[in-house]
This record gives structure tokens, sequence and C-alpha cells, in this order.
């Protein structure tokens, strides 16, 4: 059977491990440490940083393909493993836009695809600086200011409410890493539209899912999107398949979607990877987003991307402010006492503040409410993170 | 977290793994050579044998518990386990039974429960051979004879049609094996209730499925079973958790059952550890047996055990007598392709004739009849086995 190498051994490469090895496989892993999550479960794990074109060099040798947990490896040492002619997926021609907001928003615009308004902020200081200012008084400094490269669950991106605000960040900010402003989109909710595509060609699509965020990372993801109209969720998987095949994605893609005041879809963001929004897919779909990444990857057919259940409700646990003197192991026995039927996934981290070390998905029955399913799954995420049973989540709030 | 230590690194340890994974875990595992099944994909294996006692002692250095793939290991190996203080789950006391037909039989005569006539063919060898002789008689010579110990998968069970086959049996393995025969029971199907035990005495059961078994070993497992009356499904179960109790199992428990003629239900066999008959659980049910088995094994309460659709029907693959020239890899993507439902698992074993290397699960949706899907089942296992799409089963015969 063909072995698939990831770079990074977080969570989601050591949830792709536990689909590859139903596959018959056993996911080899560049991990910075072997205290990585994916490190302590896989029997295949090089240890090194994806930063370390060797390190690299040795994680893809002999395998079928290396695809990737995140988006950090340098673009120069993707192109160099393919000029070695390792089978790189996604390719870095694909990459590079989920790499860099700026080319992507520039690609997402030629491509007639909606985007909020944006403006580069590189180059010569004062001219950036008055194309902020420009910028800012036309949306009202209703705006955000984004790192081009490099963020993630709300690290580089700066939500501002004034001039003084946006001002200040952009000069802090000068010259040590690129910046766009984009335009703070009045929006009803977030959606994603989760995706696959083989080299192939052949593409499959997730029902579309509301993502709820807090501090900037997500939190809570209701699969499907409740109320969504069937018309506007076609065009966000559609949106998210052609732009997939336009930039040759293989692998699973989230589109991150804002639902505008006006009912309109405009794309947020882009991921080329396992993503936090799929993660409802392990116990809610016939085929889990980690199964279909290693079969994308790899070229087989794509599985089902069927709901197996009305509603499911992924939550995100978090570490505490103040990590709770039960265990984690006592936290577990008194969750599964509760609930028999949530599902849990643990990382295999340690507990700091509002690190993700785990989920929760609660798959409904019919006879459930998706406000019961989500009141559910919020408070065993929360009693997980904090060791107490708070209310969930208040539907009134 | 905890750390269980699985004795085995056979396809039940490597889908265990996979169940721990998610339980923030990873599964030791005990296997004989690096390329066991499990081996292959749990970073944490201690390479040695089950039959020898230092290797166990290694394995279960550290661990929360310790627990089995098979039942293999001798009995004293067990008993000086327990002596160190290791947390041996099933315990030798209740193992003893699993490994131990007669003793078995006996305990659940004592208890009342229903079994299949039988005699001890131990002892004096022309006493034995007299006791077999009116045994067979008694029975029209419609009779079993078994190994005591170690038998599976049709290993170490002789079906008989007459007397001169039955003496043959006897006086060849006289001495060398434990015997004992067993009333050859006319019946309409045979039956699985699979249920799990904690040590602090809370059980659960999974819907009672019917296994189909070809050249003596499981092949195909319907559940529920189909038209199975409620109060003899139920009888099933509270024997099975009954039994677990008086045994003080630990663990996941099989009890596999013949349906007679006249629709009652007798005790055939019991493995106490995951079984062939609950692979259905993995896509089926809200809880698999593997995640239930480390549940029990650590004393965690346990999992929902309800189906996720009203029938799912899982299907060995085999080797094939003639190895197909397409490659597994091959066939894996022809069989993606016609069946983008199909949950496959694969073991990562070399193909011999009528080996297990692997099952397929198809989870049904109400619009599915029981036979459409146990039909795909059939075929998408066939053609993994064989590379020919031939009939998967044909309800008529």
């Amino acid at each position: 059977m063909p072995t698939v190498t990831m770079i990074g051994g977080g969570q989601l490469a050591r949830m792709t491990h536990q689909a590859a090895i139903a596959l018959g496989q056993c996911l080899r892993v560049l991990a910075v440490s072997s205290s990585d999550p994916a490190a302590q479960v896989s029997a295949d794990v090089v240890v090194g940083s994806h930063d370390d074109l060797s390190a690299l060099r040795s994680a893809a040798q002999g395998a079928t393909a290396l695809t990737f947990d995140h988006e950090g490896v340098p673009l120069a040492h993707l192109q160099a493993l393919e000029a070695d002619g390792v089978t790189v997926r996604p390719p870095s021609a694909a990459l590079h836009y989920a790499q860099d907001k700026l080319a992507m928003r520039r690609r997402l615009t030629e491509l007639g695809l909606p985007v909020p308004d944006f403006v580069d902020l590189a180059g010569d200081h004062d001219a950036a600086r008055t194309r902020l200012i420009d910028f800012g008084e036309r949306h009202g400094w209703q705006i955000v200011v984004k790192a081009v490269r490099g963020g993630y669950d709300g690290r580089g991106v700066w939500l501002l409410d004034d001039r003084d605000e946006a001002l200040d960040v952009f000069d802090q900010t000068d010259g040590s890493v690129g910046l766009i402003a984009e335009q703070k989109v009045p929006m009803r909710r977030e959606l994603s539209a989760m995706i696959a595509r083989s080299p192939f060609g052949q593409g499959a699509a997730w029902p579309v899912v509301e993502t709820i965020q807090r501090k900037g990372q997500c939190a809570v993801v209701i699969a499907p999107a409740t109320g969504l109209p069937t018309d506007v969720a076609e065009q966000a998987q559609q949106m998210a398949l052609r732009l997939a095949n336009e930039l040759g994605v293989v692998g699973v893609m989230a589109m991150e979607l804002f639902e505008t005041d006006q009912g309109e879809i405009v794309v947020n963001e882009l991921a080329m990877r396992p993503h936090n929004s799929g993660h409802w897919t392990m116990d809610g779909a016939v085929t889990s987003q980690f199964e279909q990444h290693i079969r994308a990857v790899l070229d087989y057919p794509l599985g089902d991307t069927t709901s197996r259940a009305p509603v499911t409700v992924m939550a995100n646990i978090l570490g505490a402010d103040n990590a709770p003197t039960m265990s984690m192991d006592e936290r577990l026995h008194h969750l599964m006492a509760r609930m028999p039927d949530a599902k849990v996934h643990l990382y295999g981290k340690g507990e700091r503040p509002d690190r993700k070390i785990g989920h929760v998905n609660i798959v409904g029955t019919p006879a459930d409410s998706v406000d019961d399913v989500r009141e559910r799954a919020e408070r065993a995420a929360q009693w997980m993170s904090r060791a107490e049973w708070t209310d969930g989540w208040d539907p009134h709030s």
C-alpha cells in the first residue's frame, strides 16, 4: 500500500493517521518533536522542522505523496521538493495562494469571486499609509488589518474600530510583516464550504456549515448551516469547487465565507488541508475530511460526503484560563457518564489558555432540535475545558 | 492520560489503536513482529511473544491496564501478572472460561443457560471412547468434536457426519489435545450478542446480529439480525450481560448463539475481546466495540450502543485461493469508484487463502432493503478478495 507523508505533527496529522489506518496505511509525519500529537500515535515519524529542506527530503523519501497539516512550509522548499520529483499535494503553485492572503484575494478577484474590498499595504511606507487612510475613510474605519502570511486562529489579524487603532497597528508592524487592510463586512454569520479535489479532477463537497468564532478562532460548527437557502449553499459549494479547479488544489479545502446582512456570500479565507470546520465529518458524514484528504492526495476516487444525521454540532475543547485541578482523564469520565453519545476527540496536547486540545461531536437524531444538539456539544466542550457544568450556550443571547 | 497495553498485534489491536487515538491515548501492543497489523501503526510497540512471561511483564510496565486481542496467553502467566499487581482485564478468572470450552460449558450449565448437549472426552482412552460412542448414538451421530483449547476460525472444530469419522478424529487426536463432543443443533441461523461490562459493573449491549459462517469462520454480519423477535433478542442480550457479570468479565464480550429450528437460542462460543461479529459497530453504531473495550478496560462509563442506521452489513475480505494479479491498492481504487459509501478497513496483512485481511461495512439508509445492503457488502468484499465483480450473494440461494 502507498505511504503518505504529512508535514506537521499536530492534531490534523493525528486524525489523518487514524483515517490512514483503515486504508491499510500508516501515515508518516514530519514532526518537530516526538511528543507532537501525531508523533505520539504513528509508527512512522521523522523528527525535524518544516523549515529545514533536508528534513523535508528525509520525510519525502520513498513516499507516494507529500501533504501538509499547516501552511508553514516555505514555498522555495516545496519547489525544491517538486524539482526532486516528489509528488507534492496540493502543489506549490496552489499552496502559494493559501500562504499569501494578498495573492489569494487578487486571484479571487480575477476569477470574479466575491471578496471583501481590500488594499495592499506593502511598499513605500508613506504611500501605503496614505492608501490605508483612504481605505479606512471609505469604509468608515470598519476595517480589518491582516498579515499577508503566517496568521492563524486569530493571530496576524487585527480587528479595528477607528483610525487611531489602525494607524497604530500599521506603524508598529511596519516593515516586519506584509499587511493588507480589508473591509469589515456587515454579516449575519460565518460559513465554511469544505470540498475535496483529486488530481484526476474529481470534486466532492460536504454540506455548507456555520462556524462560530470566539477570540478570533473557530469555536463551534453547526452542520449543515441552519436555514441557509439551497441556492446559496450550492453557490458556496460551486465557488469552492471552481476555485480548487482553477488553482489546481489537491486534497481537501475549506473556503471560509461571510454571509452578509443582505444574504450574500463573500470569501474570507482559504485552507488547503483538513480544517477545523470539517471536524464534524468524523462522526457526522459518511466520509470524514481526513479519509477524503488521503483519498485525494493519492488520487483515489473520492468518498461519499453525505451527512449521517440531520444535524451534527462540533465544539472545540480549549485550554482554560485557569487549568482545572481535575485531570483531563477524570473530566473524560464525567463527560462519558453524562453523555454516552458524545464523540470526544483528544489531541494529546498540554493545556494552555485558548489552545485547541480536542473537540466533541454530537450527532443529532431526527428528534433533536439544532439548539439542543448545539447546547449539548457546547456544554460538553466547556466541561472538558474547565471542569464546570455551565450552560453550554444561551439560545436567547 | 492512561496507557492500555494490548497483548497481540493483530487487526483487533490495530483497530483498538484507532479508537485509542480519539481518547487521547496511544495503544501499547505486544506484537510478535514489528510488521504485525497493529505494530505497523502504533508508536508504542513491544516485540515479543505472549508465551513469554518476561515479554508480558515488559509490555505491562507502567500500563494502566492490560488486555488482549486473542485468548492465547497461558493462564499461569496471567496469574503471575496479577500477582505482580498488573491490572489484567478481563481478569484470569474470567478469561479461563474463554480459553477452556469445557469449563465454559460446565459453568453455563450451572448457571442454567442453554447450551447444546456435550460430553467430556478427557481421561482414560477407552472410557472416553465409550462415552463418545454413547453420546454419538444418542444424537444419531449429528455431533461436533472440538478441541477444549486453542481453536479459532474453524480450527480445532470437526463437523462430523457418522460414527467412523468421529472415531477417526478421536483416535487421531487422542492425548495430544483435550476434546469434547457436542450435539449438532438443528438451527435456522447463527447469532451473536455483543456486550460490554466495566469493572464498576456497568453493562451495555449492542443489537443482536446474525452471523453467516463459511468454511468455519465468520464471513458476513447483518446488524441487527433480521426478523428476530424482540423477546428473543432481549433474552440473548440478558444472557450475555448476566454471564459477563457472573464471570467478572471486563471489556467487550461476544456470545455466539444458535437460533434453533424451534426459535430458541443456545450458546455456542464466547470471546472476551473485540470480535468479528462487532466490526459493524465501527461505522454502524454510535460507539464502536473498540472504543467500548477501552472504556471498559479503563473503567470509564460505557458509550451509547445505538445503531446509526436501520441496517449495517459487514463482510470480511479474505485472501483468495489464487492471489489476484491486480494489487490491493488498485482493487481499492476500483471499489471506491463503484461504491463511494463503502467503509473499507484493511489490516496491513499479506494475502493467504481464506485469511481475514480486512472488512467492508455498508451502512444502509432507511430506503435500502436488507438484501440490497447485504448484496453490496458481499460484492465489495469479494471484489477486494478476488478482483472479480461477481454477484455478491444470491438472495434465493
